[in-house]
């Protein structure tokens, strides 16, 4: 087991104000265009675009108007989520329209909650009598699950306590349902969610059989008799999906086996991540050892071969999944926007857990390219799949290759990954930091102020950031008294080691340990630190197992993937390659949307000039020089539809 | 349009007897293993082998059992297929036992024919009031196609015509029940094959009425109305298929468009090819130049857009279908075994149409990679799907790749492709020669006798040949008399132009045209003529829009294509690269299954050693020299479950 101080909580949002070149665009882009965008689509008033009818759900359920539910059987999750974004969003900068909105959608859902608690739009309205009769398949404790979150979320912004009450009572009641208890369900929900939902409850409200009810799902989950294959003999074993047929598939839902069995990460990815993080919350207050080490094992499993370098996971869209170690395609990738949202809240939590900078690494990694990658720069189009390899044409007439879009769209029938954007990034002062009794863990380089309490004083830290295009970090402290205490910086991976820091100017190392350097001394007011991070153009190979990127290379600078785009690079993009000695470099184009570092180098274009028609010829290759432009990852498919690869070919580089 | 002259025949089977070292082993294994082994599965008497049930569904329809239809809804065309290879068996090598079980089956097909001339076990079983209902997705035109194609290879193999009577009458009543006039079915089937079929009956018969039935099938297909829609209509828009929805989709069927107008090949392969082959057919003996442009369009198509180097053609396995020009992915393949025999039937017709060497040389190519390949070395196990790359693991756990197999699996429940190779060796005589009035195409280098008459001249001629493995091919005439007329020679492509011709010991070049070298002279009894061919290592790249194979070179020598597996160079086998100067060399290897010439060369292979568990990182590569080995294509997954790949990265060699 960790020494547990090492152990660290994230800084509560209200303590952490942001205010950053980079990040802070996008947070307005969420509050200004993406919230209200999506509270209008929630309303279907969005012409052009299909009806949610999620708020028409609830308004049916309270009884305010005649009609049938529509949408998915999880539609309620995408009110829920919106409440939770437009709740953080109203913690880091109020808005009395935006709060009158939120309070008529909770007054809504309070009137949609049935007398014993219970609260879901579908089985209400449509199948009263069938509450609780697939778990599997229906998604109400995951729907439970968000609407706990959004409640939590709006009492600690608003300290107003109606939608928590609402959720309270419901989470009160789905206690009396599930259980290990005699006459109580002996299950739990198909997709997770409530676990990592009902800790936050519990830290809402220090209520403890919220946690129990977190646990008992976590520990119930995978044990024989299976739940899911008793429910499915009582269903008579009939799917809620028309085209599903035999028994759930239970790597799926990673209840294959016991959680604490679990050492390779399977199934739907946004299950698995979800699960992981309530994992790592529970190990974390229980100091559950076992439950740790399966949260390790699964964190190494992911990270260290299953993960694609934009920080997306799941390799197939076949039940938008897991394959095996190694199994990375670029071009029928999954990767999902919601998995790397996941991945995300997994990271902080092993961050909380225990400091190591690859935690936040891939945190960062997932977040500056994939998270930000799915949303347009208008702020109303989100990519579900984020590719690493785009060839527009086979994406429309190739089968196989039909999920992934070259360019965002708009609003999804399945609407689950833009208001998870929305409430990522408006909660994203919760990611900076973690806290202990005496020790402030910097994870992110993102300027803004935060205040938290170390040894009973009060810090005051401002951090200015020049991320990702400079790696030059200030933090200026003003603690409520002279007194020691520790400053930990990570020092990402991406700069190798090449880390300055100078305190009040004068050049220090600290102690590093896992990546973090932990500086220690009597902090002052006024004191300055400067953080100087290389930002080295990085010429990144996969692991030779690692089948799709043979032969080929990624570039990296600072936490940003770039990527190669046929508009830069003609097309097709694979006819390019990297020079052995490609010189890259790097410079601001302000003409990229929000301007962004573009790197350049010399390469080759294979031409098709000389070919007749033929398909196949044994003549030796020709190409042309080239100067070669790679632009950031997130940026791709934002000048019109386009051939992009992340990988390209080098020249042999073999030592 | 094309010069009349030059226009040919093939040469029937009864007048070619091969007898070439390559090639006889694969008849004699077709006969001796494949053609009982299917036997027995058509009768259910595998052990361990999904029952086939085809016979059994005949002997329903008899009456000579009771008992329920089961299998595919094409199940009887498994039966004619096996037929027709049994014949065309009957006809190069006679076996009183098989003829027996032969004339045994007939007799009971004929026994299972409807008062009417009607004979599909499917409908006559289990929905006797449905026929013609559902020609979208029913096949009972295909299945009569290839009960057609079985009493035309029947009757000339034995002079028998008991089956043929049965073919007749059937093709007869299909006569009264299609066709443009008033009162008949203005429809054609959803998948192709008795077009090609009546053309053969017609051969066989000289009834010109089958002749216009086929011509008549071409010609309406693609018209609007849509015959597909109004069925689809008339059933209350249902599919046979339950997990079919919407309309007909007229692309999958090559009905989207009149064919005249097809210019691209489009959907289902083996439908796609079956239908050219019939059109071919019908341009040959119409002369119609609207048919012959579209045949020549598709086949360009096909072969300098969509048609991997193994001669496999459908890029993927969504519909076993087309995808788009250049989009030749080599793991996600589909690369049907049928389809690439189908091709093979398209370009014997194009030959027949047009002596041009490509014909002859994509022909070749099917044959000696994707359709040997996909048999066993035991006869009994097949590959359907013919991929170019092949991570074992992956194509279990991803379910992209679940249809492609590492292993050729045995029998299946649609077991199209086992007869289907099986009746092509039989009869792969009708595809070495053909022959005019004056002149003797060779298009295949395959050992044997044959007699033709030239100008009212009987002429036999003897070619032995040492393909693959050396390029020396030799041919002996015996006229009847001495008489001037034309041996014309095969230049294939793979030769690059490097072929010396010797008649009598004394060099000659011929006329060459279109990549055939015509020989005219006075033959004389005794004459003999010799033919080297150039069995140059080719390292053969792939067009640059080709982005599956971009910096990835495939080796090629004569006919043969060769791969790499893992057994012989490591896994993963994406991590090995050929050298800049791999300096290529050939030897024969007697420890493959029947031996085989390797090619070995110089290469790097990438090691993991240094990688400590991470999936990126930025330092240089690391390769250890290696010396590789490739083996044929046709041979790949025989020693044990591996790593395969046709295309494999090359040392840059850009010019």
């Amino acid at each position: 087991m960790r020494v547990v101080t090492e152990r660290s909580a994230a800084v509560p949002l209200q303590q952490v104000k942001l205010n950053d070149p980079f990040w802070s665009r996008y947070i307005r882009l969420v509050r200004e265009v993406a919230i209200p965008y999506q509270y209008e689509a929630l309303h279907d008033r969005i012409p052009g675009v299909e009806p949610s009818h999620a708020v028409a759900n609830f308004r049916i359920a309270a009884g305010r108007e005649q009609g049938e539910y529509k949408g998915m059987v999880f539609q309620d999750s995408d009110v829920a989520k919106w409440l939770e974004a437009a709740a953080y969003s109203l913690a880091i900068h109020p808005d009395p329209k935006l709060e009158q909105q939120v309070d008529e959608l909770i007054d809504l859902i309070a009137d949609a909650q049935q007398p014993d608690g219970y609260l879901n739009t579908y089985f209400t309205v449509k199948e009263p009598t069938k509450r609780w009769t697939n778990l599997t398949d229906c998604h109400e404790l995951y729907c439970a699950g968000h609407l706990i979150e959004a409640a939590v979320a709006h009492y600690r912004a608003t300290g107003k306590r109606k939608l928590l009450d609402v959720a309270c009572r419901f989470a009160d009641y789905i206690d009396t349902v599930f259980g290990p208890e005699e006459g109580k369900i002996h299950g739990f929900d198909g997709h997770q969610e409530i676990e990592l939902a009902l800790v936050k409850l519990y830290e809402a409200t220090h209520e403890e059989k919220y946690l129990q009810l977190a646990q008992y799902f976590i520990d119930e989950r995978g044990r024989e008799p299976h739940f899911f294959h008793q429910e499915w003999e009582r269903r008579g074993k009939s799917s809620f999906y028309a085209s599903v047929s035999g028994a759930p598939h239970l790597p799926y839902h990673q209840s294959h086996l016991p959680v604490r069995e679990q050492k390779v990460a399977v199934g739907h990815s946004v299950r698995a991540v979800y699960m992981y993080t309530a994992m790592a919350d529970l190990a974390a207050r229980t100091g559950d050892a076992s439950l740790m080490e399966a949260c390790e094992n699964l964190w190494d499993n992911i990270v260290h071969k299953q993960m694609y370098i934009t920080g997306g996971i799941g390799s197939t869209h076949h039940g938008e999944a897991f394959t095996i170690d190694y199994d990375l395609p670029n071009d029928t990738v999954y990767a999902e926007t919601c998995a790397s949202i996941g991945l995300i809240f997994f990271a902080r939590r092993m961050l909380e857990l225990s400091p190591k900078s690859e935690y936040a690494d891939v945190m960062e990694r997932a977040l500056y390219n994939t998270v930000i990658g799915s949303m347009a720069q208008d702020g109303t189009h989100f990519f579900y799949v984020n590719p690493l390899e785009v060839w527009p044409d086979a994406c429309r007439h190739n089968p196989g290759k039909h999920h992934v879009k070259p360019v965002r769209p708009g609003w999804f029938a399945c609407a689950c990954c833009p208001p998870n954007v929305a409430r990522l990034l408006t909660s994203l002062g919760e990611y900076v930091y973690t806290s202990n009794e005496d020790t402030l863990f910097a994870h992110l380089y993102i300027g803004g102020e935060t205040a938290v309490s170390l040894r009973g004083n009060t810090v005051k830290v401002k951090q200015t950031s020049e991320l990702p295009w400079s790696g030059n970090v200030t933090f200026t402290v003003e603690p409520q008294q002279a007194a020691e205490w520790t400053l930990a910086l990570r020092i990402p991976g991406w700069c190798r080691g090449q880390a300055v820091i100078r305190v009040n100017g004068e050049e220090t190392t600290g102690l590093i340990r896992e990546g973090y350097a932990y500086i220690t001394r009597t902090w002052a007011s006024g004191d300055t630190l400067e953080l100087a991070l290389s930002l080295d153009i990085l010429q990144v190979r996969a692991h030779p197992l690692v089948r799709a990127n043979a032969g080929k290379a990624a570039i990296q600078r600072g936490p940003l993937v770039y990527c190669w785009e046929s508009v830069d690079n003609g097309a097709p993009i694979s006819a390019v390659t990297l020079a052995a000695d490609p010189k890259l470099t790097s410079r601001f184009d302000p003409d990229l949307p929000g301007g962004a570092v573009v790197i350049e180098g010399a390469g080759w274009r294979e031409e098709a000039e000389s070919w007749n028609g033929e398909l196949y010829r044994a003549a030796p290759r020709q190409a042309k020089s080239a100067t070669l432009k790679a632009i950031p990852y997130y940026l791709w498919g934002n000048r019109g539809e386009n051939e992009m690869a992340v990988w390209i070919r080098e020249e042999a580089s073999l030592v």
